[in-house]
């Protein structure tokens, strides 16, 4: 077991193209969001386990010893094992959860003990750890808050108990992991998010893990560059590894854009119904759009590629059609709102290009900034956008995935929230 | 040849679906517009052929005598002639006009004397005519108003040289002409409209003359109940011949609309051209949209097969559905425009479903009004459409076609007009 503090992060995520067409069998790009959560666990000695998540106000603790007592010979299913329905009632006995306590929160320590159980439970004893999470990511938002909270649990648990090395050496600002260790992160994040959503598709903590852009497809998660084979099988731009947040990964460029989450609450369940009932009630009009909506991520995929090649401003032009063709068809699939419009044209009138991101109805925006777009105009669309009463915030995409830092790379409100001050 | 005054009257036309698409293959519905031009023909005995053509400021008179010595041989190639530019040409000196002639006029006054002479060449003698055309559509905004000028002008003249019975009895407020006088109606304006376009579709002026709604595919224009057949042997329903406006033609029943005219000037040359560079550019996105829209307009049409033969509330909804869709394809396919998100913005905060209609990018819109809307209602979209700088008119679409009117069922407003008031 290692003794040093670990400072892990990992991005969110937004789907660039494709959300509602991959539900038909379509292509779906995902890409990771330079929002990021960030983990600090601090091995220690006082016999307690401590969990302290807090944007959503959360302060655990468990004895040690207790949970050691515990048989958790349940969660023995082979290397890494897939959480049952049984599993995660046992779990809530051992969380000691009020009756009352909020979804977000059960869920998120139901989480935390599934990872850490299962993780350390191979070593001679479990280990006294204090953790916090700290992140960016509004919740609730589709932007794979859930999984980057788990890949990052997964990541620190991992690499404490030495299952995997710490890939961070000395001078270092931050480092990544190698194929194979993100190959295992990947897999424990995916069991954490199925304790969170019960069947998720994979696609979040895949790219949380790998960062860059991923597609997906007909349930297959496969990088941008090596398009063919699976994310299990892919091998990332070694090269790439240990890049700096906001560089190119997996082939795939970092594009700066604007997030603006409008905050209009979305019902993801109804929308996908309506695209659903749609397609059913007009086959020969919705069938075509859906294959359009195909044909633009297939596109946008062959720009990123070209993009992370030769990059070339008229590229960002092709990105900039791809972006207002797609929102429109997402308008058609009956999946808009007013404040997305409103989000559209406030942007349009500046000469910048958006869509929405995720299940729409309301939810989040992304809009493209082209390089050479002076930071006054930026700052004035993000005025603009605030007046319409949403949240808007500058990042990238195609950020790199799950990271290890030192302290002192970690800018100060990061530190001070990982301070707990 | 007659001697009594004939007013006739004959609609503008807008494109329901499929604009756009119908340049690559795809299915268009036009739709007769019930705003509509209105002719007086009188007959005299003063020797002269008078003009006028209020809307535009044209007032011309030509000697008999002077246009019966002219040789007029040159229009001689059967029935029904086709202009050459060489014939233009020869018009162009027996008109007499000005070279600084606005090209409105000289157009306008080139298809009269062309439909004049070919028409009236076979009498005895050239009749001494004094006509007056009116109209409710605006000029140049895609609304076939040179459609519904050639077509008053060929069932006029084709009715006072005898070459048609005048369908009018004692009594009859309106009434039309039998199909096989419509198709040579139909005829003479297609040349009418020839003088003038060069190259034109002949959807306007058969939808001019036929009334109701038409659909157009790949250059065959054909009624929407026997779609398979051209319009040249479609057999309209008779029992339809002789209603009146606002009332149900060829099976398509009428519709109130919203007919909104943003004044934005549009380029229709320029906005096919970027249609089809968007589909040289991103075949597989814009090819299956084209497909999409198609299949638009053939469900359009259906329901509005359905419509005629029973009508149901939930069809309205479908028809709002399709709009919905149309209008974002025309934008994912580039022809969309601020005034036009406008306007759609504006009617759908009143629960009203608009599209853009013609070329686009500007120009016109249409907004479906169900039954069952209440007056004040539709005063408060037309008010606040009007406060956005638009002009916008309450009509129907589905109108009858070319008409022939006893002189007290006009309203006074069209009569004061061909009055010359």
């Amino acid at each position: 077991m290692l003794s040093e503090v670990l400072l892990v992060s990992a991005p969110g995520k937004v789907i660039l193209h494709g959300e509602h067409a991959v539900v038909h069998g379509k292509v779906a790009l995902a890409v990771a969001l330079n929002l990021r959560t960030f983990l600090r666990l601090e091995p220690h000695s006082n016999g307690k386990v401590d969990l302290s998540l807090p944007n959503i106000g959360i302060k655990r603790a468990w004895d040690v010893a207790g949970l050691q007592s515990l048989d958790t010979s349940f969660l023995e299913q082979g290397d890494v094992t897939t959480p049952t329905p049984e599993q995660v009632e046992k779990l809530k006995d051992v969380a000691g959860l009020p009756d009352d306590c909020a979804v977000t929160e059960r869920l998120a320590v139901l989480a935390f003990l599934y990872l850490y159980l299962s993780i350390c439970r191979k070593q001679r004893a479990l280990p006294s750890l204090d953790i916090i999470v700290w992140s960016e990511l509004p919740p609730g938002a589709g932007l794979g808050s859930s999984a980057a909270y788990s890949v990052c649990l997964a990541a620190a648990l991992l690499t404490v108990c030495e299952e995997i090395p710490n890939p961070l050496k000395d001078g270092d600002c931050v480092n990544r992991w190698t194929r194979e260790d993100l190959e295992l992160i990947n897999k424990w994040a995916f069991q954490g998010e199925r304790v969170i959503h019960g069947n998720p598709s994979g696609v979040d903590n895949a790219v949380s893990t790998w960062g860059g852009a991923l597609r997906y497809h007909q349930g297959k998660i496969s990088s941008l560059k090596s398009k063919q084979e699976s994310i299990t099988s892919c091998v990332p731009d070694d090269a790439a590894l240990g890049r700096r947040n906001g560089e190119m990964k997996l082939g795939s460029p970092a594009l700066q854009i604007l997030l603006t989450n409008t905050k209009v609450p979305r019902n993801t369940r109804a929308l996908v119904a309506g695209v659903r009932n749609r397609l059913l009630k007009f086959p020969e009009i919705v069938a075509p759009l859906l294959t359009s909506i195909d044909a633009i991520s297939l596109e946008c995929e062959r720009v990123l590629g070209e993009m992370g090649e030769a990059p070339a401003p008229e590229q960002y032009l092709v990105l900039e059609e791809l972006i207002d063709m797609n929102q429109h068809h997402l308008n058609a699939l009956g999946v808009g709102h007013a404040s997305l419009d409103q989000l559209c044209q406030v942007t349009r009138a500046r000469g910048l290009h958006s869509k929405l991101t995720g299940a729409g109805g309301g939810g989040c925006g992304i809009t493209l900034l082209k390089p050479g777009l002076e930071q006054p105009e930026v700052e004035a669309t993000k005025q603009a956008l605030t007046s319409c009463g949403f949240d808007c915030l500058e990042t990238s995409i195609g950020a790199p995935g799950v990271s290890i830092h030192s302290a002192t790379s970690l800018d100060s409100r990061v530190q001070q929230a990982l301070d707990g001050l």
